[in-house]
Formats: structure tokens, C-alpha cells, sequence
């Protein structure tokens, strides 16, 4: 049996769009923190059995849930043994925080070991891709890079930099998110009226946060970020049907960061599929934003520091 | 002394950015609905002054408001005295609903009068234009279409339909909205990444929804009515520093009338440059709409149907 451990990671430039859905590639390059304290651990183990059993935080998945990790692990197999996939995620699945990110990104991490493919990390990024774009990100200690490309060159790296980061996320809704990130963004690609100028700037912003990571600037960090999202979402008021993720709770929370970030503290927004907010920070403003922030809302905080890509346990 | 009264009116297709920012030329054309019970009241008379007076609700306007409003008058004035003008809106002036449409339509149909200048409506929009754009909306019944083009072309008109639409409006918040559409339009026009493409979809939505009021189509319009307003409000998440005019009491009714519409009533949403909400009905469906409403949020509701163009008193 072999087990391995993936964490979650946050983009800062979001992955929005595929122009291959079958090889997952992606319009955009996309950048992400690899966090410390979210996490999957998956065990694989080959057994006697027809078909496959994937096992997620103690529920045994549906034949369709099984059969999409199946066509993934072909990817991988190299025998004709069945495999017992057991996976924990140490946060609710789906609550908007890229749990398939970990997920995949763990598997095949697992995998690799498992049948002995002795993949190196890049490589391996272009296997996990095919499982979830953003799962190539989590192999990837703190700054992850997932580049567009073709099938052979749209892999990730990691983007070393001492920038002093941290991030605060707040959970509004633990519930299943009620749209797929996999199905809006198809969506976004072929009816946001604003798609394609949401890809022209996603390039330059993706050009503009790499130099001011490396200028260590948490500043215009988080400010490139923090539109990058907006746009995002900004996206998908441009559909047939105008669609927001965010909830009315999640203005609150995005006026009250503004209020924090105008009163001098480093403080900027990121947001997923869905209505949690990601609060960009550093180490020296992190516990004052967490007080006020609880002060305020009863909302669940969960504080995070740049974490490590995957490893086998 | 004349006395003239102009209604307010919302726009289902929005004017947001000018090509001219001294001939108040748009990028788009325009087409809104007036309503029969939110007025400006306006009167004036030649006084013997030094400088024009501008009294509204009750309070003398400051120098620089003053000053806006001689300017304008500047366009009309065929002698050398100066006016006194008094206006009374019946409604909140500046909560984002349009006070300076009313206001600038109903100036200038009373001074059309003083000078006795006897320019049809046509003609006497394109000199409203130049106080404020939409105002040369609220000179026309019901519905009213400015155009886009030049000095000589960008007018409005009256577009004839039976359409049975009504207007409720939501207010969320009465006070004073804290960026002025002019400016915010202007930062949009700037900056918005994503404002060439709202004005590419706005001319096919102007397009669209003439059809839809042709055919009578309640659902057509509120459709395209509500997207053109989620792409306006769009625009402004793709500024340098993204901006939202909605609050989240705003998203709080914009789920419910999505609810409202899904249980089978006719209700879709229209937002302009503040947090408030108009919502677009007919006559069949108003008064169950006003009743869920009342029954959900205790904001102050305002129910419209169209009204009559600017006239004299």
C-alpha cells in the first residue's frame, strides 16, 4: 500500500477555461500558493476485484464518481489489477477550496510510486492535469506556475521566492457548491461576453504578479490578485443568465477587507467557485486581520502559511 | 414664471461612458422606460441678480452647483438676465434613482418655454443632452431611445409600444450615492478591460430588445433588460481597483426575485449607478411581487407604470 499526501492550493491568477476539454488546457496561465494545513492523504492498494473502489472520507463513491478516477488511473497502470483508492480530505469537500486539486494531486502522486514510473514532478504535473487542471499546481511547494500549451508543454512548476505570504480563508457556506467550477467555466468559454478580454488580461497580470513576487512586493501582489478574481467573476455577469458564486455574505466580508486594507493593513481578496473568500495577507498582518475579522464575523477562519507540494507518506 | 415637470425614468438598455465627454456623445444607444409618479417639479423666472439662483428641495445650491446649471441655461438664455430656478423632486435626490435626468429634463422644457425657443422634442433633447444624458430620455412617454452619434444626430425619440410593463423599485439605501456615475462612467471608459466588449453586446441588445418590445414580449425584454444591467455593473469588476455599486442587501433581493421568477412570476432586475433595485413587471404580476416582497424585506417599495414625457405645468 502506498500512501501520499497533497495540500490545497490558491490560485492567485485564476485558472478559468479550457480550449481542450479532453486534454485539459488551459487558456491562461495560472499561478497558486500551495497551502499548509489543507490537505488529502490517499492510499492505493492493488486488489482482487473486478472493477475498482474509491473510497472518499469513509464513503464508498458512486459507480460514476469510480469510473472517472478509473479513466484517470489508466493514465498510470501499468498491470491489470484493480486498485482500492482510499482518500481524506481534513476539510469539506467541495466547499469551494479545490479539494479536487488535492485530491488528484495525491492520487497521482501515489500512483506514481505505486507503479514504480519514477516520474519527475513536471512530468508527473502532465499526467495530473488530465485529473483536474489544478491539481498539477499542488505537486509544488508555495508558488506553483501551471503553464498553457500544448499536451507536452502545459505542465507546472514551482516558482521559488522568499515573499513573505499568508492567507486567511472564510468559510460562509460549508455546502456542496451548487455549479461545478468543470461545467461554468465551459460555460464562461462559450457565452461570457467578456471571456476573451478576461483571457488578454489574465495574460498580462500573470506577466505582472511573477515580477512582483520576485520584487517581493505583497502589495501589488495582492492587488493583481485581487482584480484577477474580480475579473473572474466578472466573467460570468457577462452569460445568458448573469451567475455569481459569491453570496450576500460575501460582500460583507469583501467590504470589511477593504475597510481593513484602507485602514493600513495588507489585506486583499481572492475567490474560488464559490462563496468563501481567500484574504491575501503576510506574516506581520496576519493575526491582526484574524482578530478583527473574528471580532466581526462567526464566520470558521482558517489561517494558512505556504505549504509543501506532495510527498509519500 | 413657467413651471414644467419631468418624470424619471430607468433604462432597460444603459448608457454608461461617453465618446464626448464636453458633447455628452455616448458610446451606445440607449433605451429606458418613464415612470408615472417620480417627478421633478422645476420653475423659473427672470430675476434682477448679479448670477442665477438654483434653489431645490427647499436649499439654496452651492456656487459650484450653481455655476453647472448657468452653464447649461447658457445654451437656451436669449437675453441677459439671470433666473431663478426652484426644484422639488418627489423622491430621494441622488439614492441611483436618476434625479438628474428629471432634473436637467424638466429645466429644460421650462426653458424652452421662458424663450419661447418652440424646438420640437427632438430637437430640444439634444440641448437636455448637454446638462445630463439620460435626461433626454424623461421628455419622452414611456419608452424613450437616445441614439448614439453626433452633435447633430445623438437625440432622442418616443417608441411607440403597448407593451404592458410595470416598475417596482427597491430602495436599499436613500443616501447620497458615494461615486457619481458621471465620474465612475468616465473611470470605466478609462480603465474597464471589459468595456469594449459591453459596448459590442450593448448594440445587439439595443437591437434585441426593440424586437422584444415590438413583439410585446414582457420575458424577452426583462432578459435582456436584466443582462445588459449585470454587464454595465460588470464592467466596473474589471477596473484597476474593482468597484460595486450593489450592496449586499442588494444581493439579498437580487436572489429572491430569481426565486420569485423561477416560481413561475414575471420579475426581472434592472441596477443602476447605486444599490438599489428596479425590478421589471407587468400588470398581471405587480401586485403578487409587491406582496412577496413586503412579506421578505421591509425596504421601501415603489411600484411605477409608465408615465408621460416632460410637460408644462
Amino acid at each position: 500500500m502506498i500512501k501520499a499526501q497533497a495540500n490545497v492550493n490558491i490560485a492567485l491568477i485564476k485558472y478559468w477555461g479550457k480550449k481542450d476539454e479532453v486534454l485539459f488546457l488551459p487558456y491562461t496561465s495560472s499561478l497558486s500558493l500551495t497551502l499548509d494545513n489543507l490537505y488529502t492523504i490517499t492510499s492505493v492498494e492493488k486488489i482482487s476485484n473486478h472493477s475498482d473502489i474509491f473510497i472518499l472520507d469513509d464513503k464508498l463513491m458512486s459507480q460514476a464518481e469510480t469510473i472517472k478516477v478509473s479513466k484517470f488511473i489508466d493514465f498510470f497502470r501499468t498491470d491489470q489489477k484493480r486498485l482500492k483508492i482510499t482518500s481524506h480530505n481534513n476539510f469539506p469537500t467541495a466547499a469551494g477550496l479545490a479539494s479536487s486539486a488535492s485530491g488528484y494531486a495525491a492520487l497521482a502522486t501515489a500512483l506514481n510510486r505505486l507503479y514504480r514510473l519514477n516520474l519527475n514532478k513536471s512530468d508527473l504535473s502532465k499526467l495530473t492535469r488530465l485529473g483536474s487542471g489544478s491539481a498539477s499546481r499542488s505537486l509544488f511547494d508555495k508558488f506553483a506556475v501551471w503553464q498553457t500549451g500544448d499536451n507536452e508543454t502545459s505542465q507546472a512548476y514551482h516558482l521559488a521566492s522568499d515573499l513573505d505570504i499568508e492567507m486567511i480563508i472564510v468559510i460562509i457556506d460549508e455546502k456542496k457548491k451548487s455549479f461545478s467550477s468543470r461545467d461554468m467555466m465551459k460555460k464562461t468559454v462559450e457565452q461570457s461576453r467578456y471571456y476573451q478580454a478576461f483571457v488578454k488580461q489574465s495574460e498580462n497580470d500573470f506577466k505582472a504578479i511573477i515580477k512582483a513576487i520576485a520584487d517581493l512586493d505583497i502589495n501589488l501582489v495582492g492587488q493583481i490578485a485581487e482584480r484577477n478574481a474580480f475579473m473572474m467573476h466578472g466573467t460570468m455577469l457577462a452569460l445568458d443568465e448573469p451567475f455569481l458564486y459569491l453570496k450576500p455574505e460575501s460582500f460583507q466580508v469583501i467590504e470589511f477587507v477593504r475597510e481593513l486594507r484602507n485602514s493600513g493593513l495588507v489585506a486583499y481578496l481572492t475567490m474560488d467557485a464559490g462563496p468563501n473568500l481567500k484574504i491575501i495577507t503576510d506574516s506581520k498582518n496576519s493575526s491582526l486581520v484574524l482578530e478583527k475579522l473574528s471580532n466581526e464575523f462567526s464566520y470558521q477562519l482558517i489561517h494558512s502559511r505556504p505549504g509543501k507540494g506532495s510527498l509519500i507518506l
